[in-house]
């Protein structure tokens, strides 16, 4: 009886390993539908379409080769991750019942889905922020690069026991490891491709570009929201004892409580600053939010937590704001959510977890963000010489859809040629050469 | 061994727990959407920023107050609960080994959470009714005082031990305790407020405003129905041995099998009624028939729970109808939904459950209602005095959008001023005079 | 304390089946907002009203019949299963402590209910291929007769222990017991009901018909995408020791594999063949990966489900291009990804299991094919002597919104009646005779 009780335990934190694995999945919806709810509707079957790719390359690529980077069997060193080929088989139920207090506690499998969930999460911070004039599929050859070798050489570094595991650095969900890493490889693209035509002004003014369906965006935050549930519960990696299940309650508490003061204080923060409620902001407040807590959401009191997000809230509406002074053009506010507000919640470990230093948070941030950063540049900038990253400035101005999709988001909304003039001046949406692929196909 | 397996229920009542937990805070999502949905264009972003920041409000509030006033540690009296100061710590191992037959059985902080998802449900109930004309910080504010204090009181006389729980009144998830608790605060404010402008005629007759975009508020019912699993599943409060597992079971099953019961039969009553088959009914349908088994999920057969969900369909289309003969203005169906489908759910216990007794049913619907009522009442005639809740006619004409928020819910669809003209006579959703937040901000 | 690890496995397997009931109930949601979202918006009404009232119907036959016939407690034969009255109680704990090796192990209600969302599964299939001109009572009509008795025929022929089973034919989550089922019984209705007019011109030309909202579309195919974790891991009905769990976990990450692969795969083919990056295409090819991996998704290792998934994206592509040459109007490619991609997937068990044969996995496909496309054909004949199935002219013009709802999916964006001359030439989405269902009968 006493092997049932190690299987039943094995049983259980398995199953719980899933069902976290299918929330992060499910923040692929909430990138998706954020993203193409803050687009101008002529760039959001584009913008549809590398959600849901990235999402298949992300998967498909660390299962190749990614995972097996970021969690070598047999490391060169603790900089270099090595490579071991392809995915092992599971536990027996001898090494389970067996293993005394080594034993694998969950499936390799279900360890395997989760990573590959955070890896495709990370490469989705990267598509908010150079949509509307990054090219689908010069984005996914990015894509391939980023989750095959990028993400998981720095992810070696933390999470597959590296040297920057080695030094302290402590990052429990990602805040670095994930986010910041997704907005650094965000900025080296955004630096590159540019900003959109016509967000700049000649005389520094920064022009609002409104996403054309805002509960959509709504919708993809609150999907992100409860999948965040997953993933910080899912990164404490066990439930199957008192201790464990506790940790995994608390974490879900903080989690919500940060996400909670982030969206309350965002909003009151825009509404001070503009006069207005901003729902950009309510929404990015709370997804800052969670970026913060997401460092270390176990340790924090529920109130500690409450501050943690409510400072990630005023953080990241500054953050917006700074970026477009630099004109930086992030058109769903991806860096600053993800990367500012991540870096706060790095910092923010230091308040609950007498394992963190200063300088240890420091480096890890400096390295994993220098890493992300340059190694994204490289790759974008050699691959813009094969493959153009910023569409033509003609398909600029008639949408991304027509050109790259052979079709529109919203045919039947509009007059989308008047709406377009009013807020972007020039194109039209509605074009009546519209290429219709399929009709063409089947009757050629 | 012995304690092993005592821990490991205990991690499976948590896990349990805490996957409720996520499925009801997906509810969140399930209210925005439905009320987006069922608004115009011109108040849709206004209600979207309700939503989550009601949420954001609800969760931080009842952190700090409305949890343990709900369950006070040492209440004052079975009427007047006390309050204890903050969420304390979670059990420990030995509470868990040790404690015999009154041992806990799962995390504290997964029992906060669960309530506090409630507690904001409540809260969303409200903002559906009182859509299109209250103002945002106005409610948030009286979302503090709901949620803090109102709903928590009410809420301890039941679920925390208080005096309607000694006298037998018997509401397993809340028809009652939340939900119709939730429509009574709504039926205030909606007399408060008054009716939208141009609802009621001046002979009599009702005037239909359809919403903006039906298949999101079609998303919203299907999220709500998800959710509800979680929300009377959860309410069993353990699944972790063969009697426990099996209630669950049979507790989705009565929820699934009374929503599509109060669907399909709302559907053809409408059918019947008005010739054509109206989505917002059959939604309304649905919605109604899950209130209606909350009140007791578990002890109907199925085929017991059909009948259930199908009266619950029938009652909430004659409520809608009967609420806009008294002109109260709820555009989503709010009142009806949540209010009178408890209601008749709250006697539906009479049918299944022996403990229940008419007069202990009547005493606690009477003694909630009134109070929630009055409660929310007082605090609201207080509050229209510090910060009126109605928005000006003007702003009503255009929208709240733009004057609350700053930005419109869908810039290229439209043309809004004409839409709103042909719906509602005047307005321009997309005036030119519209407000750019942010561009401001970064510029000036 | 043996009882009590053996009660602790029954709840661990039952709310292992629960949660993935909730994933598969949520499904319903996705095929309600794909399919919303790739009809006209004149036809959006409607389409959401099958769905919901479609899960409804489903859910209710299922349970007062259906399940009796899939699952009969005293067979007739191999071929005819028998009913028993109505749903069994649930199993004791003597049951589950006492009954050793043939204990059952989880609720008889989590069965149940499991296997109904599987049905409503099923006919969501129907829906979208007769969307645009199937009136919605007949559809409903037909929903009784198919859920009750036509799908619960074929499916205990296979699942219920029938004479498919006992030949070998191996379908481990219904790549044709429920996907091709679907999609014959499609093909049925999409025969009689003739091709939407204008679909296909005189001299053979194929017209698109561009749906309304492809956000909507996208986010339907995410639901799916997570809902399948439930329907494909759940079917492996058993998690509560280290194989078991070794086993869902394998089969979510070969689900999620083949989708990433047949999004892919099908986009990259689609820009091929047409130029373009066709959403639809995308959005076709995870769904056919997923629908190509059901058969079986347990004992291909990942690569190997990656292949399957990338065919089944190749091979929706040519379904759907070959379904309009036959001029079968298939409005979102139902009997393409559910059909022709549970066909591939029911050959590719060979590539896996050995215990399948070509001649079992031959014989239950043209079995079950063609017992759901002639029984369903059947039903639907006589159906359209005494309530025809097809709209009339003039009402498929103006939308069957109007006309069988009373009101329009989004009454402010278009001007729908433009939009409506330019892509099917005529009608009026946003007609002033609008009919008001709900003023009218609470004025008169």
């Amino acid at each position: 009886m006493d092997s049932m009780i190690l299987e039943l335990g094995y049983a259980l934190d398995t199953f719980y390993f899933l069902m976290c694995t299918a929330l992060v999945m499910w923040m692929a919806a909430g990138f998706a539908m954020l993203e193409a709810g803050l687009v101008r509707s002529k760039n959001t079957v584009e913008i549809l379409n590398k959600n849901v790719l990235l999402y298949g390359v992300a998967c498909t690529v660390y299962l190749f080769v990614g995972y097996n980077i970021m969690y070598p069997g047999s490391p060169v060193s603790s900089v270099i991750p090595g490579i071991d080929f392809l995915l092992g088989g599971d536990n027996s139920v001898d090494d389970v019942v067996m293993g005394g207090e080594d034993a694998p506690y969950y499936s390799n499998m279900a360890d395997f889905i989760f990573q590959a969930v955070f890896a495709a999460a990370t490469m989705s911070i990267v598509s908010g922020a150079v949509a509307e004039r990054m090219r689908l599929w010069p984005f996914l050859v990015f894509a391939v690069f980023m989750v095959s070798v990028i993400y998981p050489v720095s992810g070696y570094w933390k999470w597959g026991g590296g040297f920057l595991d080695e030094l302290g650095f402590q990052d429990f969900a990602g805040s670095i490891v994930v986010h910041a890493a997704g907005a650094s490889a965000a900025l080296a693209a955004v630096i590159l491709v540019g900003a959109r035509k016509g967000k700049y002004g000649p005389n520094g003014e920064v022009r609002a570009i409104p996403g054309a369906n805002l509960p959509m965006a709504t919708l993809g935050m609150f999907i992100l929201w409860m999948g965040w549930f997953g993933f910080n519960g899912g990164s404490e990696l066990k439930i199957a004892n008192v201790e464990e299940a506790n940790a995994v309650a608390q974490i879900f508490v903080n989690t919500n409580a940060a996400a909670a003061a982030g969206a309350v204080v965002a909003a009151l923060f825009a509404r001070m600053l503009f006069g207005k409620t901003d729902i950009t902001m309510t929404i990015n407040g709370a997804l800052a939010g969670l970026v913060s807590i997401t460092a270390e959401p176990l340790l924090p009191g529920a109130g500690l937590a409450v501050l943690i997000g409510a400072v990630g809230g005023i953080v990241v509406v500054l953050s917006v704001l700074m970026l477009d002074k630099l004109k930086l053009d992030d058109p769903v506010g991806a860096i600053s959510v993800h990367g500012t507000a991540g870096i706060w919640g790095i910092f923010a470990v230091l308040l609950s977890n007498p394992d963190a230093t200063f300088m240890g948070q420091l480096i890890g941030t400096l390295v994993i963000i220098a890493w992300m950063f340059a190694a994204s540049m490289i790759v974008l900038v050699i691959l813009n010489k094969v493959m153009p990253l910023r569409v033509s400035e003609e398909e600029e101005m008639d949408g991304m859809d027509i050109h790259e999709c052979g079709m529109l988001a919203y045919p039947e909304f509009g007059p989308a040629s008047q709406a377009s003039e009013m807020h972007s001046g020039g194109d039209s949406g509605q074009s009546p050469s519209r290429v219709n692929p399929v009709s063409k196909a089947a009757t050629s």
